[in-house]
C-alpha cells in the first residue's frame, strides 16, 4: 500500500529547479521549516540531503518513528551526533561538492564539518533559497486561512472583555487562551498588548498597565495551524477618541487602503511599501512609519517576500502577505493597523477577519 | 543619579576571566541570552561587544530607548543592518582580533563579516563560553525558584481536571492558561501531555486523544518568569494501575531518588547520570532510557551542565539542574518523573513541587 504524504511530491523538484545555477552534487536543507515544506517531517531537529540519486532525511532517535509515518518517498536515516550523520551520508554517497543553507547552520557546526569533509566542497546558498516556499499550495492556503480564522474568532469574542481596569496581560493570556481552545496549536508569536503610551513602541510586551479610559489598545497576535501562521495587527480605542487619535487612525487606515488596493500578481513589493509610505508621509509622518509595510506569511510568521522599501520581489498569485502601516508617536501612543492577504491573479483576498474600521471600545 | 542595573556588574569581567587564554582584543556576543545575562538587555535580537577598553551592546532603532533603560555601566549603539553594525564597531576601535560566539553566528553573517572586516581575526569561541551561566546568583535562584513555583501550583490545581474523556490538548490548554494567570510570561516550551501509548514517545505533542482508565499521563511542562525557566515531568496514572505500570513506576523513581542523593557541589555530572542508568539497567530496562539525566536551566531551558554520560562537567553550589530519568516501552507507554534543583554545597534544595510519589487520579 502506498501512503500518501501530506506535502505535494513536487515541492523537492520545484526547489531544486531554482537552484540549477549552483552547479552541486546535492543540496542540504537545515532549516527546519523549509524541510517540513519539503517532506512533511513535523519534528524539531533534522536535515534533508537531495542529490540526483538520493533523498534523505537524516533525524535523530527521538523521530524515528515519527519520520517515517510522516515523511513518504524520502528515505530516512537516524543519526546519534547529527554533525556525524551529515558526514556519513555525504562520504557514503562519494559526493564531491554540497550546497548547504549557510543562513541555518551555525559556524561551529560549519567548522567542525569541513574538518571531517576535507575533500568535499561546501557552498553556501542563502538568497537563493530565501523565497523557496514564498508562493502557498492550496492545502496551505486552508491552513492559513483556518490559523486567520481562529485568531480572529478569538479576538472578536473577546473584545467585550477589553475595558478600563484590566492590564493588558489579562488581555494576552485571555486572548492566547481562547486561541488555543479554538484549535490553535500555538500562538504565532508572543501576543503583543500594548495601551497608551506603550503602543508607541511597535513591539511592546505586555506588561501590568491597566487600560484607561481613551487609551488606544494595540493587539498584534496570530494563530498556528498545522504548521502554518496568521498574523494581524487591531488597534482599539477605549471609551473615547480624541481627535488626533480620529485623525492618526484615519491616515494609517488610509496607508492600509491604499497599499491593498496595490496587491496583486505582478505588482512589485517596493511599490506597495512605497504607496503606503508615501501617503503617511503627505500628512508629515513618515518618520514614524519606523517600519516594512509588510511580509510573507507561512510555516513561518516572517518569511519571503518582503514588502519594504529595498525588496526586490514581486507579488504573485499563491503568495500570502501581510499589510500593516503605523505611526508611533514618541511618548504618546501609536497605531497598526494589519491584515494578512492572499494574493490572487487580479487582487487578493483577506484572510484576517477582525474589521479595522476605527473601532471604540465601550 | 546612577540607576541601579538589575544584573551584577561582576558578570562581565568574570566571563572575560573565562576567556583568558583566548587572546583577543575583544569578545563579540551574540546569543541573546548571553547579552541578557551579560547586560540585563531583555530585547530578542543584539550583540555584545566587550573588550579592555569597550563594553558596547548594539541594537535595531526598535529596541535602543528599551537598552537605555534596562543597560547600565555599557554604552548602547544603534545600528540599521546588524553586520554593518559590528563591522562599524570594530573598524572605529581598531581591533585587531575579535572572539566571537560561533554556535550563534551563522554562515551567512560570517561570511559576509569576514569580507567586511579583512583585516581583523576572528576567532571561533564554542565552549569556551559553554558554562558562563551555569551557576545562578540570588537574583536568578529568586526567579527559577518563582518560576518552579508558578509551574507546579497551576498543575497541582488541575488535578481534579484530568479525567476519562478530556483530551491532551485540553489539559495543554487548560495548564497553560493556568500559569499564565499565575503570572508565567510564558511557558518554558510547548507543554507535553502524553498519554497511554503516546506516552512511550519522550517528546509527543498534545493531541486530540482522550484519557481512558488505566492510562498514564506524562506532563512536561515548565514556566518562565522575568526569563528564567522551571522545567517538571509528572507522570500520572488515571483510574487505576496496573501491576507493570506500578513496577516500572517504582522503578523509575527509585532511579530518580538515586541521582539526587548523589547532587551535591562537587558531584560529577556524568556519575549522576551513571547512577540513574545502573538503577534502571538493574531491571533489564536501560534500552528504554534513551536520553540523558538531566540539564542546567537558566535562562534556557537546556543549558549547562548536561547530566549524561559523556558530560565533563562537574556540580558547583549554584547550579540548578533538571534529574529526570524515565523508561519508554514501545507501544505500550512511558514514564518519567523529572524534578529541578539547586544544587548545594552538601546537598540540594528541590524547587518543583509536585509530589512524585505514585499518583492516582480518581
Amino acid at each position: 500500500m502506498h501512503r500518501k504524504s501530506s506535502v505535494s511530491p513536487q515541492r523537492i523538484p520545484k526547489a531544486l529547479s531554482k537552484l540549477n545555477g549552483l552547479n552541486v552534487d546535492a543540496l542540504l536543507f537545515l532549516d527546519i521549516k523549509n524541510v517540513r515544506y519539503l517532506t512533511g517531517f513535523t519534528g524539531s531537529d533534522g536535515a534533508l540531503l537531495v542529490g540526483k540519486r538520493q533523498k534523505l532525511l537524516m533525524v535523530d532517535g527521538r523521530y524515528t518513528n515519527q519520520a517515517r509515518r510522516e515523511v513518504h518517498g524520502v528515505e530516512i536515516f537516524q543519526y546519534r551526533d547529527k554533525i556525524e550523520g551529515i558526514e556519513s551520508v555525504v562520504s557514503d554517497n562519494s559526493l564531491k561538492s554540497v550546497g548547504f543553507e549557510s543562513a541555518a547552520m551555525n559556524v561551529t557546526t560549519f567548522l567542525k564539518l569541513k574538518k571531517k569533509l576535507k575533500s568535499v566542497k561546501l557552498t553556501p546558498m542563502a538568497h537563493e533559497i530565501d523565497a523557496i516556499r514564498a508562493v502557498k499550495d492550496k492545502t496551505e492556503i486552508a491552513h492559513i486561512r483556518k490559523a486567520g480564522e481562529i485568531a480572529s474568532d478569538s479576538l472578536r469574542v473577546l473584545c467585550d472583555y477589553i475595558k478600563p481596569g484590566v492590564t493588558e496581560k489579562d488581555i494576552a493570556v485571555e486572548l492566547d487562551y481562547r486561541m488555543a481552545r479554538n484549535e490553535a496549536e500555538q500562538v504565532s508569536f508572543s501576543t503583543i498588548v500594548a495601551s497608551g503610551v506603550n503602543s508607541s513602541q511597535p513591539h511592546a510586551a505586555p506588561g501590568s498597565r491597566k487600560i484607561r479610559n481613551g487609551d488606544i489598545v494595540m493587539i498584534d497576535y496570530g494563530a498556528v495551524y498545522h504548521g502554518y501562521h496568521s498574523d494581524e495587527t487591531c488597534t482599539f480605542i477605549v471609551g473615547r477618541a480624541d481627535k488626533k487619535q480620529k485623525e492618526v487612525y484615519s491616515l494609517v487606515k488610509e496607508a492600509h487602503d491604499r497599499a491593498f488596493a496595490a496587491v496583486k500578481a505582478g505588482a512589485s513589493c517596493k511599490e506597495i511599501d512605497r504607496i503606503a509610505r508615501t501617503c503617511i508621509e503627505s500628512k508629515d509622518m513618515g518618520k514614524y512609519f519606523t517600519h516594512g509595510t509588510g511580509h510573507g506569511v507561512g510555516l513561518d510568521v516572517h518569511e519571503a517576500p518582503r514588502i519594504a522599501d529595498k525588496s526586490e520581489h514581486i507579488l504573485e498569485a499563491g503568495m500570502v502577505v501581510t499589510i500593516e502601516p503605523g505611526v508611533y508617536i514618541p511618548d504618546l501612543w501609536g497605531i497598526r493597523i494589519e491584515d494578512m492577504v492572499l494574493v490572487k491573479k487580479n487582487g487578493f483576498e483577506v484572510l484576517t477577519k477582525v474589521p479595522k474600521d476605527l473601532t471604540i471600545l465601550q
